[in-house]
């Protein structure tokens, strides 16, 4: 603290510690992953509709032969649930519980959407009460779970609301993706791929190999190529988040995929997945990289092969020059003035520009109209 | 990060830095100090019906001397409407003024129902929206616009739901103070007279002398006495927040005063004030220090005289032995399962305390209701 002339300065540090571990049949009742032996013994387990569906049995059994005490609170699944209603119930649910925080974290199962409903609750109350993620969704398990971002929508805004609060633990068990609907599991390779591209060309040179059997099989071979290809996209993710936790730098490579899609994502709703209009920005974005000379035709052409055998679209009729430059409009606005552009140089690399112009847009989309005839790529 | 066996471990830090900063005449149209040039010029204002009716023209003024645009909120001033719905009212404001959250921070003028209203409302709103606290009760000037908490009131718990989050600047103008209650000069007086017994024995002298005219002034000589009493006051309570920001280490001295007084303010609910209560609780435990030898009866004279002088009760019939091992208990429970009681040493320093016995509550209460009878103690 520093004072002068009546007036003072305070300066803080706060650290910030959690830890990601994957693990396998967390639900078998003698895997003690879950509750974590010192923990204690009461828990609140919150999950959504369709998760309970699936795997509600196997979470009473786990609960009645590991806890003395527990509560199973089930919210409606989907992104339209995802608002402070579902935040509301969380915390009447804590408090009717008589959660003792210190003891007691919450156990959170299901996909992104509910992990983000949960640690929002969780923030909030008392202003920190720990909890546990355990999520259900590809996008969950390389996405969602790895970082510390909660929150939920708040009028037409997607998560408008929301805090930066970590999870003491996240648990990551393929096995859950088994039951996952083959345009989710598409919908979370669309990451995976986003961190291959602007990173980590071991991972791309894995999707081109072995993603599609990995999609087709939903990673329930667990082979050494599905193994790394999750934990490639983890680890990928996790070094660019941890030195910008709170998004204080603009220019976030995680970024990748996300400057155009938000409002293609809408102009295009319901009918787009966030992944899917994630990878229509990729496929764009490395057009514009063809055209400035950063990636090779041979290099964009690989691109595009691997996300057809995602299963992930590379052009869409919401792609419009229109639609791309209110997209670009917006996303500079929350970029605070600047475009801060991720564009991919080569396979695996990329960098941040500020000059993009209408006309890089309309060639790009050009050479995407021709790419959407190449072999393997889904239109 | 650390990688180990398909795990990894995140460390972060997170800076906070923010200012505490005294001003005069804040709502003059020609004093730069609310309206930070660098800022820009459109601001949402946010402030409570009290507020609104005793300063709203000066405010409007101000605002139409300073700014391009601007928006005014008022929300129901009252303790029972720290609630939810006044963030969501607040956001939902935020949303349609299209704030600029980088360039236009959200101004909160009132006492610290308010502040901790915006507080939240803005902390939440894209996970980080900046403002600015201009606190209009004495309460507000010496605590709840001095640290990071915010948060509301959930079902039947006292600020169940918040947040840590600093806003950028507190600009705090004694001038405001013509206006409030007694009671409520008093109320704040209590958290002064906190930081005094605890930890700044000049402070104490100070409130001897000078705490009688302060009050019944309402802070308004300006004197050097007065002007020192606030900043003694801020600035003991600043010491004690940085190094704890996020109230890790559960042993604090600015806990003071706030071990039993929870549980006593709710029983005599709505007669007594916060500080009423923090009060009674500061006389007990002085009480108790004097049974164990840690206050003498003459310290302990002065000090209950002073809180007579300062318009503060030093007993009650809420405070039973019963009522204040229920408090005991419940602080207990948040204190993850030690007493950590801080009790007075001589006047100005404290000492924390983990074996308190109802025998040391009943003789304390005896050597209050003699007390009581003291010169100049209100009872
Ligand atoms: N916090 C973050 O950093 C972050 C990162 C990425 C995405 N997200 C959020 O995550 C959400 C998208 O994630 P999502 O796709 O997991 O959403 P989701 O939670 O809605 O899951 C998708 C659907 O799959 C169902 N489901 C979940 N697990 C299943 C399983 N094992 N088998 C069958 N069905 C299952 C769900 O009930 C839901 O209907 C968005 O709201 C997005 O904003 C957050
Ligand atoms: N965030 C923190 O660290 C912190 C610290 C202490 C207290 N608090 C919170 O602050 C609240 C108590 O503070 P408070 O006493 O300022 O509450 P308050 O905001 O309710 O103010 C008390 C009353 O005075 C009125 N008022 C405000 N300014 C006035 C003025 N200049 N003239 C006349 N009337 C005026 C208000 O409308 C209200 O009716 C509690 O909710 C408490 O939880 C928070």
């Amino acid at each position: 603290m520093t004072t002068n002339n009546r007036s003072w300065t305070v300066s803080a540090q706060q650290d910030v510690n959690y830890r990601v571990e994957t693990t396998f049949d967390i639900l078998d009742p003698a895997n003690p992953t879950l509750i974590d032996g010192e923990y204690g013994s009461r828990r609140l387990i919150v999950t959504d509709t369709t998760v309970d569906a699936l795997y509600g049995e196997k979470i009473r059994a786990y609960a009645e032969a590991n806890l003395t005490e527990h509560r199973i609170l089930v919210l409606p699944h989907g992104e339209s649930n995802k608002r402070w209603i579902a935040v509301e119930t969380v915390l009447e649910a804590i408090e009717s519980f008589k959660l003792d925080r210190r003891r007691e974290p919450v156990i959170a199962i299901g996909g992104g959407v509910l992990t983000d409903i949960v640690g929002f609750a969780c923030s909030i109350y008392r202003r920190n009460t720990p909890f546990v993620r355990v999520p259900t969704t590809l996008i969950g398990i390389v996405d969602a779970s790895v970082g510390v971002k909660t929150g939920v929508n708040f009028q037409a805004g997607k998560n408008k609301i929301g805090t930066y609060f970590a999870a003491s633990r996240s648990l990551l068990d393929t096995s859950f993706l088994a039951s996952l609907g083959a345009r989710h599991v598409s919908n979370g390779l669309a990451e995976i791929l986003k961190i291959a591209l602007i990173k980590d060309r071991d991972l791309f040179s894995l999707l081109e190999e072995h993603g599609a059997s990995a999609r087709a099989g939903r990673f329930q071979q667990h082979s050494d190529a599905e193994q790394q290809i999750i934990d490639r996209a983890i680890a990928g993710m996790l070094e660019e988040l941890e030195p910008n936790l709170w998004e204080q730098n603009l220019e976030r490579l995680v970024d990748y995929g996300h400057s155009f899609s938000p409002t293609v994502e809408m102009k295009a709703l319901p009918e787009l997945l966030h992944g899917e209009a994630v990878c229509l920005d990729m496929a764009l974005t490395t057009a514009i990289s063809v055209h400035r000379g950063l990636v090779s035709a041979e290099q964009a052409r690989r691109v595009f092969t691997v996300m057809g055998k995602l299963g992930l679209p590379v052009s869409h009729p919401a792609m419009t020059v229109g639609n791309l430059l209110e997209g670009l409009a917006d996303t500079t606005r929350h970029r605070n003035g600047l475009q801060r552009l991720p564009l991919p140089v080569g396979i695996g690399a990329a960098v941040f520009v500020n000059d993009l112009t209408p006309a890089d847009i309309a060639a790009a989309l050009e050479i995407l109209a021709s790419a959407a005839q190449f072999e393997g790529a889904a239109v």
